[in-house]
């Protein structure tokens, strides 16, 4: 259902430290997980526990690279999340002059 | 600190009940309590905590009308959380043609 898609990635969303991954890699194809743990200052099963549930809710994607794993944003994800936010503004105000 | 404010917004989001709240408040000036609560079939105890999960985040605001509350969406909160997830987007993607 969507709407359960919908709430799992606010969910993986509402998190400083994934919603700060997901801002850095908005601006880069891929990170690999060592430097995202680095970039975050925590530790590598703190890094891949973040990384799984934005994999999970289907925001970020994965390939493999040699011998590291690196990750990259699901545009089509974020797109989709954004429509959904930017919807919820309301169509009029009572302020409103 | 902004960055605790986004993520109380999107924990607040994250539930099915309280994003098809903002959705209804989306499309109307005000509501009341009572008439969320038979739009979303659950009880007024329920309604009540959504509504405050939802008030304390900042997404909506309430205003008392005789003997009910009413709420309205906060449009400057929505219209933020909106650009920060807009701006999750991936500048560029790999996949890209």
């Amino acid at each position: 259902m969507a709407e359960d898609r919908l709430v799992r990635q606010l969910k993986a969303l509402a998190h400083p430290t994934r919603l700060g991954m997901l801002q850095r890699l908005a601006l880069e194809p891929e990170i690999c997980a060592c430097d995202l743990g680095e970039a975050f200052a925590v530790s590598q099963p703190t890094v891949s526990e973040h990384l799984r549930v934005l994999r999970e809710a289907g925001l970020v994607t994965t390939r493999r690279r040699g011998t590291t794993i690196c990750y990259s944003a699901v545009p089509e994800a974020l797109s989709e999340l954004a429509t959904v936010v930017a919807a919820l503004h309301p169509r009029e105000t009572a302020e409103a002059a």
